[in-house]
């Protein structure tokens, strides 16, 4: 049976609402997902919260009764509780119905299995959480194997970046690394590098993509810093042909990664 | 000169302020922009701001004395103040040094001259402002005429939509109007309508894309209503390899961007 949580200054609550930063979820080594949507996804990748919250009024729906069901079946609690705490611990003017707390998958390159899949997609110094976690959808999309973080990067595990995943961040392979640790670990087995630069000569539609293909998209603002783009294997150019001097850097993730696709499958 | 204000209760920054919402920008048929990139951008175009707001500390940087001189040029008002209004006035925690208030273009559908490019994007009921800024971004890119908003959008002219439009807002036209104006409007001359469909079964890489082509992007949630989707020449999908049943709205609409410039330019 599910309990019942109203209270504000439930501990358990004040626990849980801590994981919209980033020195807790690390502590906890837990983050936080929302929607039926992106819970059913991770159900079917046969993931289940350690804790369901859900709305008093989505009881009795069918994929939240099937997981509540499921989560208790585990060891694990579903709470049901009010909108307005919901609210509080998503942050969102319209929470979601329900809301479920993981635990965070290792990010360390040994993760990636590189014959897994032709695709992997690299992002260095990503800033913006709705970048990366559309970096995640679009790479379940075209199905990449993962996406490695190089340097600094946002938070794979902020609610933001799970939000605008969609679901994806249960589906794809995520790694942290330094450029020092990724260079060599890429160098130790098969696969290209390929860097996105602004200045490449070569257009994006020209290189052959063979599988495993690294793609490689530099930082919002300042793209690729030289060494890294030195040492692709290729540095490819997607035409601009206006004023702007660059692409959103997750459209220009989907714009090559959709190409590499298209080469693969022929 | 430039004149100095340093009050947040002087009645020229509340009235700025208040183009944070969108009511007040309707009424006042005006806009913010923010950045040293976005307003050069803009006065590439040949657009200045009606005033120009500038950090004190950032008064001798090339572009912002350029700035400053042609606004006052055509009679304009640059104003020289703190860090703490610009902050108040983008409402970002590390405000730009610059943020310039520009008069909303007219939307009207008359405003899209169809004979100047092969591409024009048109949106339909977009909620979200990040992904209505990275489509003008990406519009610019791929040498697009413009976005037409279909039904009830958000507003091109919030912070953020021109903040992810990274100064296209200034390039692209932006037109508004219900489906009941456009589809006539569109009929009435040359062109096809391109609709993303995840049901089509036309792959997105079979179409001949020729000029000019509208490509119509659904709803974030719901993609296109059906009679929408009826209503055009034709229907693509883009692969979906992975779990997940859809793309951003922007991702697919710079995939499909890509492709029907690929296209128009062999």
């Amino acid at each position: 049976m599910p309990r019942e949580i109203t209270a504000f200054s439930n501990p358990l609550i004040k626990r849980v609402r801590g994981l919209r930063d980033k020195r807790h979820r690390r502590e906890e080594g837990l983050f936080l997902a929302e929607g039926l949507r992106i819970l059913a996804e991770a159900e079917e990748t046969g993931l289940l919260p350690l804790w369901l919250f859900f709305a008093d009024d989505s009881a009795t729906h069918p994929i939240v009764t099937r997981l509540i069901a499921k989560v208790e079946g585990v060891g694990g609690e579903a709470i049901r509780t009010s909108r307005d705490i919901l609210h509080k611990l998503s942050g969102k003017e319209n929470p979601q119905t329900v809301i479920g707390v993981y635990p965070q998958p290792e990010t360390g390159l040994d993760r990636i299995d590189r014959s897994r899949s032709g695709i992997w997609l690299v992002a260095q110094s990503l800033r913006d959480p709705g970048n990366l976690g559309t970096m995640l959808r679009t790479g379940d999309a075209v199905g990449a194997g993962g996406l490695i973080l190089i340097d600094e990067c946002v938070d794979p595990f902020s609610v933001e970046a799970i939000r605008a995943s969609m679901g994806a961040v249960f589906t794809q392979a995520v790694a942290q690394a330094s450029w020092e640790e990724f260079l060599p670990w890429l160098r130790s087995g098969e696969g290209q590098l390929i860097g996105a630069a602004l200045d490449a000569s070569v257009d994006y539609r020209t290189p052959d993509y063979a599988a495993p293909t690294f793609l490689l998209i530099g930082n919002e603002a300042q793209g690729l810093p030289p060494a890294y783009a030195a040492a692709c294997d290729q540095r490819v150019r997607i035409p601009m042909l206006g004023k702007a001097d660059s692409l959103n850097a997750a459209v220009a993730c989907a714009v090559l990664a959709y190409q590499v696709l298209d080469w693969q499958s022929q």
